[in-house]
């Protein structure tokens, strides 16, 4: 699981700054997590190939979390793409967009498929045989959902030497992998634990913004291994937090503490902020296991 | 008269290039032509006081021409702003950017007054007492208008000198100015052009982009001081031209030469080519003051 912040500040592009966008490996899928403006000038920057993004996550229709979108769309219309792109937003997100194209007389070639999300409860909203993705519902001033990206239980693996210790037919090591007892060659059946270890743990990463201080997400994200909650003020301005229906540093740590989170990142920071590691600070006073992101920094779990 | 290109590339914003922007000061006036994706950092990179713009102009809808606008618009409303902010651009452009303010239920508020064009003809749509903007019709794959900014004769510039010795009283100065003979403190008439200079010759700028060539605007631009008109390809590619309804660098000089333009800027160049010399030399062997823009460069005329 690999996650490359490409924005993560609030409000407006900067010089050095960029408004929310992530992108997340996992099990072979990349997905993107909101599209503020510039976001395609930070996948090249980061060498992230365009043809990988199947399937783009926007939490709400606020600019700093979606304005980068439309060019997207349209900068892969101009490159050639064929395979269908898949976009998980808010309703509304398809007029926005098909609006911009018919204005424009440029309709992409490849299929744009809009899933637009309207529940106030979580459902799962992308499926393959490796990956589930919830949606998150948050409260913000505008309607919101986070993203529970869970990978699904894997395969046994096998244990090669023993497998052949066994004498078992590579006919049979799918089976194995399955988790079924299998029959050898000599006629005996040889038990499952014998010859095959533990799947890999899955993992699990949940993205929470924008949204103000919310404790009955902590079911939704209960034991999620990485845990993106924002964090637009400290705080010394909690007061604004309620009133803008953002989070402070220390309810993010609440929530990642609640939750059992592995890791809590921290991310949206206010531009009033001169210096970031106050949050890290802040935080760390209620929930120890706590990174900075920062544009451009990529985390493996 | 000072041009600053904020970025001069088709297509797509990419690491290094910028699609197109650019802000022109004319007699104390900051208009904003195009507006693509990434307008804002550029306009804070050369520290262009966002305050100081109150007209903008979009060509067309294509992206690379506003999709940046909706992201600065936003930007204003949350930097405070309360001047009003005037938008010049196709029919259209008032349905996109309220449709998205409208799902992010952030108005602004300052005023937002659009000014949609439908004509065919070139009409004067900014006036004030000392610059004039009119369109420029032009031929793209959709609705497209270049602009042409004039200033307005000025007025007569005082001699000093020669007012103090004619023994003008002070109140007569704004008459000189204005081209009339007054009569001095001895009661003798003093011929306006003894005591007085000849105005600032005014100047006058061209923006033609996204055009394929098109010989018709050269009444409309004639003797303009300064035309940009963009070149998409060079003479090598010039079978893409007609058909994507752009100009070649050698069209662009030819529509320069026949206007008899002061100085030809080229830019909106494909990011095919690697090296943009190639478009000087090419517009030269039509039209000798060619300038090529690029990103962050500074005219001033």
């Amino acid at each position: 699981m690999k996650l490359t912040i490409l924005g993560c500040y609030s409000a407006t592009p900067r010089i050095l700054t960029n408004p929310t966008s992530q992108v997340l490996e996992m099990r072979g899928n990349m997905f993107l997590i909101d599209c503020g403006e510039g976001t395609q000038v930070q996948l090249r920057k980061h060498k992230i190939k365009f043809s990988r993004i199947k399937h783009i996550f926007i939490s709400h229709l606020h600019g700093d979390h979606f304005f980068g979108l439309v060019g997207l769309v349209s900068t892969f219309r101009l490159l050639g793409r064929e395979a269908d792109l898949h976009i998980y937003g808010p309703k509304g997100i398809k007029e926005i967009i098909t609006l911009q194209m018919k204005l424009a007389d440029s309709w992409t070639n490849y299929n744009l498929i809009f899933h637009e999300l309207t529940s106030n409860d979580s459902e799962l909203i992308y499926e393959d045989d490796k990956v589930e993705v919830y949606t998150i519902p948050l409260e913000h001033r505008v309607y919101t959902n986070g993203f529970l990206f869970k990978e699904k239980e894997g395969n046994r693996k096998l244990d090669i030497n023993a497998v052949e210790e066994a004498n078992i037919d590579v006919a049979y090591y799918r089976k194995l992998t399955q988790g079924f007892d299998v029959v050898n060659e000599n006629g005996e059946t040889i038990k499952n634990e014998d010859v095959t270890k533990d799947a890999v743990k899955p993992k699990s990463y949940a993205f929470c913004s924008d949204t103000m201080y919310k404790e009955d997400i902590v079911p939704l994200i209960e034991n999620v291994d990485v845990l993106y909650h924002e964090s637009t003020f400290l705080e010394t301005q909690s007061h604004l937090a309620p009133k803008t229906k953002h989070s402070t540093a220390k309810e993010a740590a609440s929530i990642a503490k609640k939750a059992n989170a592995g890791t809590l990142l921290l991310g949206h920071y206010s531009t009033r902020y001169k210096d970031v590691n106050c949050f890290k600070e802040e935080a760390k006073e209620v929930f120890q296991a706590v990174e900075l992101t920062q544009d451009g920094k990529v985390f493996e779990f």
